[in-house]
């Protein structure tokens, strides 16, 4: 074991939290894993990391307790279930939940393991599962600025920019700016892309002419490729990100703002998962919006 | 006169026919310049330009008429109106509409041209004031290949990017893409800056933990910062905004295309007029929304 390793339990093996967990075993830390299914931690154990059966056997004594999975449930589960890090007979220094998740959920997790004596951070990211795997994410980070400092050494392996946001819950109040950013711009790049179609333009055309302006975005760039080939595979999944959406629509209400943006967003998107596109990647939201071609076309 | 100097009508002296205008004199052509205020057009007098009483007058026997007008309307009236530009008794080879207007105006005036043996262009750009002054514009050419070639070397004075996208019309309908994308990235940036103030968050900290991964883009970047200081002043004119939603709203029901963002767009930056803040930038759309707080809040 390293000089300034850690013993840290990984929670959650997804397309996110494997390659994650891999960059803290290469950078020599002492990782116990944990995830629903044992197959999908069979890659990190090979590599040295030691399976748990739990959450709580997997912070058992460990100095960072890092989760990374889908819905807030599971995140409660996890921190706060009879199976979970702060049921650990010696819990762990610091619970770091780096799934994307409610803000108050957050504040209840930091509030539990301070009647620990357990440090908490909120720590979401961005960058997606190419962020993960070259471990190049932006990470925004709630919680108390010395727990945020004492997982910098930590936290580094897995990304590139690290922001301390505030107190427990301005991590994922932070990441549903992101959320809000992307849901609206979506629904720019689809009906642009659609009337770019409409019209008769060829829209690859379209995006060399409009991409370098005002216009220019990350989705226009990156998604709108995908969107003209028809490439409808996941970066990010439609029903993550509609659990986002709803995250940060109830967010707002509870702040008393008025989202008009979102809530479009979310509408659209809900009806591509009634479509059955919950596992597509979101930049299937062109489905959505070209369902909605007027009915009476054909008159 | 310059060897492969042309012989220029310019019509439109506003923020962006200013210096588009600025940049053929240094170029060594020929301008005869007209604007519905001369005063406007005395800088370029000053520097050479010819006085011309009327968009016809300063058309006669020129090479390529060149109109930047802000309205639809004056576009009809500069180039088939009693003294516009195909009412010259020796109309112009090569008229060019950069004005960003109807693309059923463009085959109109199209039409009209060709039946005076006129080539027309249509040819809006992106890349606002700055982009006029630095002569870095995106210009999105419509209109037949070979005209579109024969303006290459005026149009290569005023942006970098000149992309033909088919017959008349198709310049504009390439500038309404433009304008799809930004009406609802517009909404993002906006409400995801609201958001990040109500929950209390430090808005340029969210900006530089979001703005590099999939949330960004121009408008982030650029008139982010802007709401945050509260600068409405106008890169780009609310009003002006307002006309290209309309003209593309319309497109699209002409297209029995249903755009629900762009739709809401217009919706918000009508209510912003409304408000009293047409000649505010675009990135005021945050006042529109900002009032939309909801009204219990003191209960």
């Amino acid at each position: 074991m390293k000089k300034d390793a850690r013993r840290i339990a990984w929670i959650g093996t997804g397309v996110m939290g494997m390659p994650m967990a891999g960059h803290l075993l290469d950078a020599g830390h002492e990782v116990a894993v944990h995830s629903r299914t044992k197959a999908k931690a069979q890659g990190l154990i090979d590599r040295g990391a030691r399976w748990a059966r739990s959450a709580a056997e997997a912070a058992e004594g460990a100095d960072v307790a890092i989760s990374m999975v889908g819905f807030p449930e599971e995140v409660q589960a996890v921190h706060l279930g009879p199976g979970g890090t702060l049921a650990a007979k010696r819990p762990p220094k610091l619970i770091v939940d780096m799934s994307t998740s409610r803000p108050s959920l957050a504040v209840e997790i930091y509030d539990a393991a301070r009647q620990k004596g357990v440090g908490s951070l909120d720590a979401p990211v961005s960058g997606g599962d190419v962020g993960a795997r070259q471990a190049t994410l932006s990470i925004m980070v709630g919680g108390d600025k010395d727990d945020h400092e004492a997982a910098l050494p930590v936290l580094s392996a897995l990304g590139k920019l690290i922001v301390h946001h505030g107190g427990p819950g301005a991590g994922q109040h932070a990441k549903m700016v992101n959320q809000i950013l992307i849901a609206s711009n979506m629904i720019g790049v689809c009906e642009g892309l659609l009337y770019a179609r409409e019209a008769g333009l060829d829209p690859e055309k379209v995006i060399q002419s409009v991409g370098s302006g005002a216009a220019g975005s990350w989705s226009i760039h990156n998604l709108g490729p995908r969107i003209i080939r028809g490439d409808f595979k996941p970066g990010f999944f439609v029903e993550h990100f509609v659990k986002d959406l709803r995250i940060a629509l109830e967010e707002a209400e509870r702040m008393r703002l008025k989202l008009p943006g979102l809530s479009l967003a979310k509408e659209l998107y809900e009806r591509l998962i009634e479509q059955g596109h919950g596992k597509s990647g979101s930049q299937a939201l062109i489905l959505a919006l070209d369902g909605m071609k007027k009915l009476d076309s054909t008159k």
